[in-house]
């Protein structure tokens, strides 16, 4: 199961991407509200029975001074995948992307592009397909299609021309 | 008492200057070693002791993916003081910086400049002098006293001429 | 009482935020337009008397060349909160941001997020509240509502899936 | 095995790091050097080959215009890190990171820190602790270890007092 | 004959400009999607190809972590112009401008301005008239006529007045 | 007369050009420490009798959040030049060139480049030399000195190949 | 007089407020559009005869590689006032700031806020009031308005509470 | 033959890579230093003449306000390379990159690396090759030993192991 978390309920427009990644790969998931500076308390007992309750990958989605990737990072073992978030407020995203992506030595956050929640959950779907075959074989069909689609792409152009 | 802590023992060089600060205010404080992603659970605990400890103010040092003065502020109601430090393989310090000062709504950090731990210093005693009138007369003092640097500069000055 | 400052009324929308946190608080406030450009004088005599008319700390908000926090904090022994406001023409805010963080050493300003003046008031009620029980209670109470906002997000996302 | 390659052996003291990560955890690697401008079809050959020759992970290092992570993660479904490195004549490591980090739905690579090899080191280990349950209790030990140093640190900072 | 290639179907309203200064100057080209990150194979058939095919200099355009025009360039001999694209989720379009600037020694890429598809056209037509001396004195025609708009700019300006 | 001042008597090494500018010109010049933060009355009295003791140009040079031309321009009506210095602890200078730079509307500085004082004496005499038909005189003069430098450049150039 | 001169007519509705002061202050204008890259032996000829026709000072502004001022600057011995344009596919701004800012030694160029063409009109009246006591008088007036402006503010400010 | 020129002979220890480069490729050069703002007319000439000359391709290498290209570019109708310099008192390069790259519609620059005078030179030589054969094959001897190069760095880091 791939756990999705984000501090906000305002970040969910950019994170329910991940959870369409999940449902288009048949891969499992659940999605919380976890806020590092809102409900500290909450994220460590997350972070901390993550593994037990059977999740493989986190995902967490932030803005601003992100901190729910990283503080999440410091108490699993389990990898994190960091979302930054362009949130209103925020200086043109610098904020949230270097909250998240400049963690210290011994405590990793694998960091996605600005609003990159759909890379996030393929990144977390290509951990998944590490040791899982039939995914690693789904995401093969997956970047054939990019390729398809780029195929398309050229037929408009010629219908354009 | 003014509680300083920092992320790593090589922030000591620039966070000393808050603890002198605070002798030369002739203010109790207490150092520490407390890390957002190394010890999180000594770090929320830090945070939810500290105004029963007697603790007023905090000032907390971090650099890179600075999270340690933001998860302090998130535990505590005490006034949190971010020192964000240039570290090594920082990205100029604006990851420090943003990763402070760009708090949610309804979690406030005090930021200071890039490494100014004293001023860090100065605003945790401004913070206790606003009720205590000893304190605020040493700050009256204290501001005299760079007025008076300032004046021996320009005696410096012309005797350069 | 905190005593709000600002450049310009078009300030306002920005630093409403900050007086409805002294309200919401039970804490007197006062709130006025002082220029450092346009008023420099009036900007001195309002952060020398300050601490005299019963103000305890100074929540000044600025956009551009923001000089007007570390101006009032260059006069003043109260503890002075800047706002870095986004205004038209900003350089994106890092203009206000940096004008406001990085006071030289001597006369601290305790910056907060890019219009974050919903931050500036909690800070300040937070510096209040080190000596005022009743405050510091309220403070418990407001972090405990920011929790429950959360949960109540928690509920609205289950009812969308 | 986890596969580390790089742009240039000029990368090799940055990039080292992982590879020690991987001695440290017992974990089977291979090094090599693939540059995605100078040696193009040998890149397309490495990540195409790569799941097949029993690689789990790939650690890509790279400065500048740093395009070996998002290339070879344009032709493999393993998981790819990315590692920004600083090398001269980059614009303060901004190149590197942001080649690195801000790639296109479909193609994700796992960015960590600039410089920051030993994370993506520990980060490949958790990928492969996901299943792997003595990596997964090493990884618990090593976070143990960090605690401890941080105590060491805490020992260190009173005997200097 | 002038190639034109840009990964995504999105990016022709900005790379449609370079091929109308083609027509304007009467020069072949031929318009395609290439995709470095979707179709890496057809990428590297294209630049190694395209000398033989006739063409004599490749106009590539991308957004984000744009990796397309330097890994052409890391497979062709001919001169390679860049467009650094302003996507949705880019950084303000430093992504693209840092990825396709601040290529490694050996591989240049001539790049032009954010969104400067025009220019590139342009720069291309200037390639071609090194040798070309009728496409040399269309340049300057060229020339000429962006004076003469200044001309009527002057003129309407005195209109205003 | 031209007027130069600066915050602390470590700016001096980097305003000694704008000062070694005047003396070539022949003009009378006096230098000064006044600091915006430190002695915020003596810059008023500074600005406000500029004008009546003979000063026509004053130059003000500041680092970090450098409040020191743009407060003085708030008090006289005399051109003010900013000249931003780059001081330790410095966000790569940043900071002190968009305190300087981005004034509001009403006040502006003639702010020239980082560590520019050099640029910021020649730009004060040649205000001097709008009515002084000597100076502007001498402004040819100097202008082809800049001319026979590259002279001297190109000589050197050729004794090296 | 004073010369105000712009690379297209794009600007003129940022540059207008420069001719708007001129008027204000009662002093003559003449304004232009002068392109240093489309009509750049318009530009030399300009700057070359500018003070024999007369003009006190030029105001340039200029977007994107911002060469108008600079180069005028390089050509007169006048003061050049350079205002930066935020145009279309501009950086942010960041890209006319740095071009008409970091001018070499020996040609400074008097540099204004992001599209502060009022601010650059104020300036150039300055330089003429440094001789010219009528206009040192209307820009104390001007002063005192600023001041008056921010009193209505304050009672704006009172009427709403 | 390629003209290679700076702004000053401080470049030189940049520049001189380019020079390297036609040397290698046996083809034609003349160095020179010609400065945008203290020669503006020499400028302009060797512009004027540079086709009429023989020169095929100009290389221009700038740093700060870099206006060199850029006008030498809007005065010929051959293609310019810019070369960004980071000079003492840069602001890390930004200006340089910033003042070369984003040039109006219209007048392209084929701008480069940072400091990437060699691969300017290869991009000069690579214009050449579109017609000229011989230079066309040297290009590609030259990717060879670029590929080489990553061999005998494979060799190096297997010894090291």
């Amino acid at each position: 199961m791939i756990g999705i978390i984000m501090g906000s309920i305002s970040d969910l427009k950019v994170m329910q991407e991940a959870a369409d990644i999940c449902k288009e790969f048949g891969i499992a998931y659940e999605i919380d509200i976890v806020s590092a500076h809102r409900t500290p308390l909450k994220m460590v007992e997350y972070a901390n029975s993550a593994r037990d309750r059977g999740i493989k990958v986190i995902i967490a989605g932030a803005g601003g001074a992100a901190h729910l990737p990283g503080m999440v990072a410091s108490v699993t073992t389990l990898p994190v995948i960091g979302v930054p978030v362009k949130s209103s407020n925020s200086i043109d995203g610098w904020d949230s992307v270097l909250s998240i992506l400049q963690m210290p030595s011994g405590v990793p956050v694998a960091t996605v592009a600005l609003n990159g929640a759909k890379n996030a959950g393929i990144l977390a779907v290509q951990m998944i397909g590490i040791e899982d075959k039939d995914v690693a074989d789904k995401l093969q069909v997956y970047k054939k299609q990019l390729q398809e689609k780029v195929d398309d792409m050229v037929q408009e152009l010629k219908n354009k021309s």
